[in-house]
């Protein structure tokens, strides 16, 4: 979101804590373990199609201006048929460490993002400042290191990896041909866009480390500037007739990204092209609350994922969270909603944390809304991070 | 120089070319091949204490508020004793290429820094922007590269090279002991430092690379925050008591720098310290453009370089320089000057390029001048760079 007044020439640096927050790194080492599980269980949901059609039709009924359309564009693409059966997802999987328990805390997820998710680029560039302000000794009245800098402080290779995998998407829609394919990743990005310094970090990475040229484009400059070929569906950028092989989406998850009719012709022109889509339009619909919320119950989670202990290291890393609805589990998310709000929070289907509802705000949001209304959001139990 | 108007919450780029501007290799190598050769031209010629002398303190008189002042503050400190006797440089030498002779030009100075110089941090930026420009096919309307980047696109390593000299400088001061000193390196900078984006991709090469930590204080400050040990004259840091290993001037080459007496006096304190000086006075008065003007005189550079090819290779980057004395070379620069001065600029003995008087100035300016003031100033035959 944009602050008050915010002009397009104005600076103004991301979040960063200026002290690393330590993070018990057994229950880090457990995050990066079960980062794969969790692409499996993302992935073969989305592949039951019976399964996955059911809850988002059910869905784009609770919130038809945005979930569903997205699932709207989804149908009419399936219809006109696709050409491209891959897809790539750069997830990344949000955990605090919860305290409730005693002891280090336990990992445990508050979401997992499907689309457009942010700060792989920062995160090394954040990690580099604490290991910088460690080494100079800033941490330390006497100059000295407060932390042992190979030890304790990591340097996240997110920006390295998230170009490897767009990377990867190049390769596989060049049918794994190594070498100068020429092809280039769009980046699909909201006007003015205020995160290009995270961005940028993935396009200089790409070029740098792969050889892959990429181009920028806002979702109302698409139909201007590409066009698809109608036979081979390859996409194209017009002004130097460069192929795409990926097309990268960090915009299109809200409906601010789409002002007008055009921008969601060309988010279905994309989706029916040749091009890999880092995310498909189902691989981004898995990542509404309900999904989530679905995959947190254990008979779900051991429909897509085959081994008991795969399963349960999943599992583990989950809170309660209870659907709103006319399911038994909703009944008691209703009770507890308005009985004990203080443990909760109400989330909505769409992304970003800005439109949760905390505690006591709880009761009277509900009573504002239709029951009908109820549905299209989650209640989840909330994380008690350790204090330092 | 700051801009009219400026701010100091501003922010400014610092000059940048978007497109590399050709340079012969053959000049180019030959100037890297004539470094060394600089540096022990300028360091034999300050080793020269007579004729050094006779020279300086003869400047000092054409610029009393200045040079005359850093050259009392040299005669004071040998007067004190000093007890370091290594002294850190950290030279530029800037050339052009003069197409006057026809083929693909030739290489000459326009001047020997001795103190100071900037943007060798931010140089390797340039040069990977450039290369990142090439990379991207911006350079060409195809989206082709039109650089062959590995060989016709060098970046510089000053910056490593630079922080490498500081950390020799380091290595010297504790007797060339390796491994962990905990000494530090002062940077000497200006109030509301503009070009600290240069210096400090030093300071992070220092540290990095060298593990050595530096600390930033201008003139006015170093009273205040370091003190001297009596007995050894090493110098520390208040707050840490850290050892300050060098003293590296990043300020202090202009007036302006010393708005307090204090600050002349911490010039001093600075200068009969046990800290290596980058540049001590003296090597810092070498860069006056009167030395520079001598150095070019055959017959003097023979007295500091012993090898007659070294002689040549060194004058062969020579332009023309006439001092503007009473020298039998003075009166033929004083005609020059008036009647012939659009080949010529004038410059005058102090740090800076705004101050030059170019082409059909010269005349006009002199006149305005006592004709005793005119041996401050030296006459350069103007450098024709290609176009391109």
């Amino acid at each position: 979101m944009y602050p008050p007044d915010f002009k397009s020439h104005s600076v103004i640096h991301a979040p960063v804590t200026l002290f690393p927050t330590p993070f018990p790194k057994k229950e880090f080492n457990k995050a990066i373990e079960v980062q794969k599980l969790f692409n499996v269980l993302y992935v073969n949901a989305v592949k039951d199609k019976n399964w996955f059609s059911t809850i988002l039709s059910d869905l784009a009924n609770f919130d038809p201006e945005f979930t569903g359309k997205l699932w709207k564009t989804y149908l009419k693409a399936l219809d006109i048929g696709t050409v491209q059966k891959l897809s790539l997802g750069l997830f990344r999987s949000d955990y605090m460490v919860d305290s409730k328990n005693g002891g280090t805390g336990d990992l445990k997820q508050i979401e997992f993002n499907t689309v457009s998710v942010s700060f792989g680029g920062l995160s090394s560039k954040v990690g580099e400042l604490h290991k910088y302000l460690n080494a100079t000794g800033d941490y330390q009245n006497n100059g000295g290191q407060y932390y042992q800098a190979d030890e304790e402080l990591s340097i996240s290779e997110s920006c390295q990896k998230l170009a490897e995998a767009l990377s990867q998407g190049d390769y596989y829609y060049n049918g794994q041909i190594k070498g100068d394919t020429n092809t280039v990743i769009l980046f699909v990005v909201q006007p003015n866009e205020r995160n290009c310094f995270d961005q940028r970090l993935l396009e200089y990475a790409l070029l740098k480390t792969h050889g892959i040229k990429s181009i920028r484009l806002t979702l109302e400059e698409i139909g201007l500037k590409t066009f698809t070929d109608k036979e081979t569906k390859k996409l194209y950028i017009k002004e130097t007739n460069a192929e795409i092989s990926v097309v990268y989406y960090r915009s299109g998850y809200s409906p601010n990204d789409y002002p007008t009719q055009a921008c969601w012709d060309s988010r279905l022109d994309l989706e029916i092209s040749k091009a890999i889509k880092c995310p498909s339009l189902s691989t981004q619909l898995s990542g509404a609350k309900k999904i989530q919320q679905l995959l947190t119950v254990e008979k779900i989670v051991r429909n897509f994922l085959s081994d008991e202990q795969d399963v349960s290291k999943i599992m583990d890393t989950f809170v309660k969270i209870y659907p709103m609805d006319d399911s038994k589990e909703g009944s008691i998310g209703k009770k507890l909603a308005f009985e004990d709000p203080l443990n909760y929070v109400l989330k909505p289907q769409r992304e970003g944390g800005g439109n949760n509802i905390y505690r006591e705000s709880i009761p009277g949001f509900l009573e504002n809304l239709s029951k009908e209304e109820w549905g299209g959001y989650i209640l989840m139990e909330l994380i008690s991070p350790p204090k330092h």
